[in-house]
């Protein structure tokens, strides 16, 4: 998968986090996935199709750091991962993988958008079945940490 | 969502089950889904977006039944979900909304798939973010009970 897949996904995730939740995280370096998984307590997952290309792209969060990001979007304290954070992570998937798109297509690569899913379940994990690589983002922030997960097949 | 929409996903899941698995599963009545949400082992889930329409579907397996289903299909005696498992889900996946969407593009509606994902963990739970209603198609089994869940916005 080609480093121009990658990037687009990374700065919008950024970009969300500072415009809507005024979080500061820091990207670390983009690796391949082997037979790693990220492992997280919440996750949002959305398809990506079109005739040249299809993947999927996963942002995986822990609950303290997802409790936080909801708490400064909606200025709400929240306990426990209930709809609310499960209506906040489909939302923050919409956006970032919306803002990747629009990149993307300005560079050639057009894609549709289908809906996106959210997945709760205390350390669930997550498979993408491809043979094509899957990239994972890791991201830090205060609050703790969150993974990206793309794979894309051309 | 119209009817149409998913007699295919209804069909192509028992041909699946019955040519790959050997196992005779009995659907029930599709119902949509308020509030209530599918709880299972083990899911795979696919996007589905074109143009004109974006969906996405989800099947959930109880940990029994796709250890009977691997059993059947790979003549392996698994405890418990491990990648192999994982893999079958993939591939069931594929093989499910592959037939639907054979049917789907004869009545006019075309998609292309995304890649699926197959997410693993005690009682996680899926939410499909959509204004849309979700439809569940229930299947009994006697070796337990599996759950498709498809949600489609034109």
């Amino acid at each position: 998968m080609k480093a121009e897949f990658i990037n687009p996904f990374l700065a919008s995730m950024l970009n969300v986090l500072s415009t809507m939740a005024m979080m500061e995280a820091k990207p670390g370096k983009p690796t391949m996935k082997n037979n790693q998984v990220a492992c997280g307590d919440v996750s949002g997952i959305i398809g990506m199709a079109s005739e040249q290309a299809r993947g999927t792209m996963a942002i995986t969060f822990t609950e303290p750091v997802i409790l936080e990001i909801t708490k400064r979007m909606l200025g709400e304290e929240l306990k426990a991962i209930d709809e609310t954070v499960s209506d906040m992570v489909g939302e923050i998937t919409n956006m970032v993988t919306g803002g990747a798109k629009r990149v993307l297509s300005e560079k050639g690569y057009s894609f549709d958008m289908a809906i996106p899913s959210v997945i709760s379940g205390k350390n669930h994990v997550i498979r993408h079945k491809s043979k094509a690589p899957i990239v994972i983002i890791p991201f830090t922030s205060e609050a703790g940490d969150i993974f990206i997960e793309v794979c894309f097949e051309e």
